[in-house]
């Protein structure tokens, strides 16, 4: 696991259900995540991957959901997810400007272990998550190369790091530098253990508008006047409960809880997106049989999975901006660390 | 089963599967549909139930989904089955003015049923579809009593009177007297049987836009001039496949195929709505495991349920049209019959 | 205007923006609300009406737009405004099981007011809003009539009653007493003064989950064990800024984040839906022009609507919370009031 | 203009408003086409451009909508024109694998005419539709360059090549080669005239459910046994009527008429996307004002846009089918040309 600080260390858990052992999307058993982080010279930005488990995703296909919070976004390969409930490539996330040349990179690594694709059998659906990492990075470079998103899916294990790396390296969250984040919650259903976690990109919220957990407002000194809202946030769910796709669709629309609680409005500019998985359902690409058995959760238990999905979306953020240090970025801009700040307040205070 | 003349026996069979033994929403096992008629003076108007199955719908519920083609309508409760992919209530039809009245009905009918219900329990959920009948009926009587109502789910019964019953009774399609139709499908999914079926209150589509299954453009004489599409048209479909809500709201969809072969193009001022529901996925309301299990459709074989989506619509449409005699309603307005029209048609080739 | 305590006198005003002169919907000009309460026996139940404006709304048919934020909910009308964009009737707020009587009401009213409704031209489409107030009253009693409904349109005026009045009554919010509240903001748009108000029916959210503006988390003393989130809450916003439709979609959506700032995580039972209204641009019914001129918004400014719904909405629950006192109702069921507590809250800190 | 037979050359016009004089998309007054095709060894692709107007579309946004009939497909951009109702680059049309290549070539296209994108400015959503051609195309092979994209651009004019041309060049339709169509009407709203026009990349439809609009089944000689319907339909309407983004939403809605009129029942494997822009209402990048003028259409006038919209879409396909040729691409495969299958029909007949 990463050495970085996380916001459970800095006193900034959230709610009341006992989270998972790394506290990390990767406590839900065969979900992987992967890095590759371009920091040199006005260069900010990165690719990361999540891959949902540790088989052939085109062939077993994970039920999905996605849910549109604020649709100000340009991620790719949300409508065959609406349609179908399923997803059949890894997830990637970057910049805004980089999603073609990754929705490629999926393409080429769906084509590669499966080579009937667009021959023998269907096309495949690579579905690329983005936010705008403009501030700090120089976005219109287009840097990300087909090479960077296939190392990401190489580099994925159950050890996240999080903070500046990958998709997170250049991107801003009220003001603070942001990035990646996670959290991770365990759930018990009638005596069995499931785990539920969330991984995000956090690149939304104005200066000024951060609620902590305790409802103490931070504002980064020298923030830059009448900034407006325009990041994003893309927030990503797994669970090994076994969910339709309804369902879940029904739980990822919680993150909005999650970032309203931080002080989010979903405001105007952000794209904010969530995307959710169920492990525990797989539909086969090649299934012969005419009728197939699911397990579901009977829908009066899912205020539990609610909560959860409100709570690990709002540490998830907590987490990115803690361990996303002070970074200074293309043409000079800065963004500082919430870290700092949170040492500095208290010093203050005490 | 009724003694009307059907589609069917007139030459207007759609598409290549075969139709169940009533060719009816009833072939369903478990399936009822009831009808209480007003045709009295200036009233043309009524009510028609459908009942999923024989037990008590409010702690059975049924997976269903729902579909607008086009939402210029009145109906009720749609909202939660979106959320929630069940029906709990018997499914009533009537005129656009007497929902309320049908909703009351069937909240008193659960309560009757279930007397937790907003005591010790959830509140009920009553579903009620419209069509406007208003050329034919004095809409503004609102004439349907929850008596009516009451009756018309006492009545239901697997074999369905078509034409102008029940909430057909003042119906009007294509110029056209309209009303009640349906129609069925006998499916094989690797040896084993099934059966879906389609119920249709039809009240739409402009004079001179009905096309037969042979291509022939049917006019009734002296049609309203410059008449537009303000009717309406609910579907209700029916099935022992078990199918997941995602995959009903696909399936219904496809009813939007079948009126579009017949001439329609989902006019401005038409409510086209579908619901469907799936006797094979029940949902219990006193459930108490944490997870269920759910048997659904490999998506790979959806393609034989749209096409019986769509010939099933198709077809209980005309059915309707068949068995609608003429009828001279409300201030003398008039509806001729298709059936006189095709007589006269096919005596005027011969 | 009421002399009901405001959540504002309690110290609980809710962001940065300006409240209007009454701090109430009816700020927006020609909004006006009606209530009949129904406080006697068993019964603690209402019905509230609200007028966008005071001409003939079938005919001048304001711009409106629906959001369901959780649809565990019954309320009736949703489908047309989705497809049109528009409403043709006031808006009624009642109990979960009145919603019919409450629409037949509607149907009554707007012939009243329109004879060729059904006749020579289209129908009408009743918007009715409900939460469940079981708790307290004797839902099953279906106590409401048609009179109620038109008593609470007659009744509308510029002045809003608070707290446990019209459909208020019997609700129940965070395990306190809920039931109406209202707030408003003034928007300066260019130097030009505008008006944006919220109404809500608050019946949501689990014992315990109350957060006020400050962070302070308020337990109702002997709350129900256990409890589980299965109210509702109904958010109706009225603006005179010109809005198109999506434009009114997308600044009601923000009501979950006045609703997640309270504490709620949008439960599972939960029916919560938000409507809006523009009363900047009117549809005519008998427009003859093929084109019609509109004047909506710089979408580039919208968040500044964005705001004012999420803190208005968040406003509004609180004014509902302090304004209704404490209530016993139905089988002795009994819920505080909120200003109680703070008072003991805050004897307690000093 | 192309010297393609035209669908209506062929007898085969649909409806009954008049075609616009190129019968073309380009009958809107500045929408402009270019096509790259790519022809050679194993390769039959290629990319289509359509360019809404001839200003910069990232400063001047028509006014869009997109509908899914089937979300089988993998088209980009489209959860930011939901939201925001406009678009803001040209379209291109390809294969399914370069989709992110013709992104990324729309997003530098962009840059080079708004040096500003993601340094002083927002980024930009690229809009990319996709069907499958890889049963006559090596689609794996991902042959389409960001150079062919930009040339596609470049090409474009108001004479539109159709049949199989740009990313119609591999495309297939109910057994026959499929490809580019497109047709347009004139509509006349209070004596003022207007276009109204489509394009179709047609690529669906099962071997044997073609119908001509005079009600003839054709089905291709030799069509591949138990094929099954995975293609794909890509619409594009453009108007210079002034509408809404609900508007055009509700008018492209109607496609699906068109689809279903042909034989389609819109296939579980394929993607049916349509996406309408309209060249009257332009929202401004840089505007200042708070408040912005629109005109939009008198709703009770819209049933003249649904059957311009299903006329179209129907004779649109018609003409991709009579103008591609027969072609044999990858590994010997094989289509058909519909305009062959009709001579030996007729002179069968004859």
């Amino acid at each position: 696991m990463s050495k970085s600080l996380r916001a459970r260390d800095a006193g900034l858990a959230c709610g009341k259900l006992p989270a998972g052992p790394r506290n990390s999307i990767t406590d839900v058993p065969g979900v992987r995540v992967g890095h590759v982080t371009l920091n040199r010279d006005e260069l900010r930005t990165g690719v990361t991957a999540i891959l949902p488990h540790g088989g052939n995703l085109y062939r077993e296909k994970p039920v999905a959901a996605v849910h549109v919070l604020n649709g100000f976004g340009k991620s790719t390969g949300l409508v065959q997810v609406e349609e179908l409930g399923v997803i059949e490539t890894p997830l990637l996330l970057t910049n805004t400007l980089s999603v073609g040349t990754c929705a490629t990179a999926l393409v080429r690594h769906a084509i590669a272990h499966n080579p009937d694709i667009g021959r023998e059998t269907a096309t495949v659906n690579p579905v690329v998550f983005e936010c705008n990492d403009g501030f700090l990075n120089d976005i219109q470079a287009l840097a990300i190369t087909e090479d960077h998103a296939q190392a990401a899916l190489k580099a994925a294990s159950a050890d996240v790091a999080v903070g500046a790396v990958g998709a997170g390296c250049g991107m801003s969250t009220f003001g603070f530098k942001g990035g990646i984040g996670t959290a991770s919650r365990v759930l018990d259903l009638d005596g069995k253990i499931f785990h539920f976690g969330v991984l995000v990109l956090a690149n939304f919220g104005r200066p000024g508008d951060l609620r902590l957990p305790d409802g103490t407002v931070v504002t980064p000194a020298m923030a830059e006047p009448a900034a407006t809202e325009k990041g994003s946030i893309i927030i990503i769910a797994a669970t090994d409960i076994p969910l339709s796709d309804r369902q879940l669709q029904r739980v990822i629309r919680r993150s909005g809880v999650g970032l309203a609680r931080l002080g989010s409005f979903w405001g105007h500019g952000s794209g904010d997106i969530a995307l959710g998985f169920s492990t525990a359902n797989i539909l086969f690409h090649d299934e012969k049989a005419a009728l197939v058995d699911q397990r579901v959760l009977n829908e009066n238990r899912i205020d539990l999975l609610f909560e959860a999905m409100a709570d690990t979306t709002q540490e998830a953020v907590l987490d990115a901006l803690i361990a996303a240090g002070p970074m200074t970025g293309r043409s000079g801009h800065h963004r500082p660390g919430l870290a700092d700040a949170l040492n500095h307040l208290r010093s203050t205070k005490a």
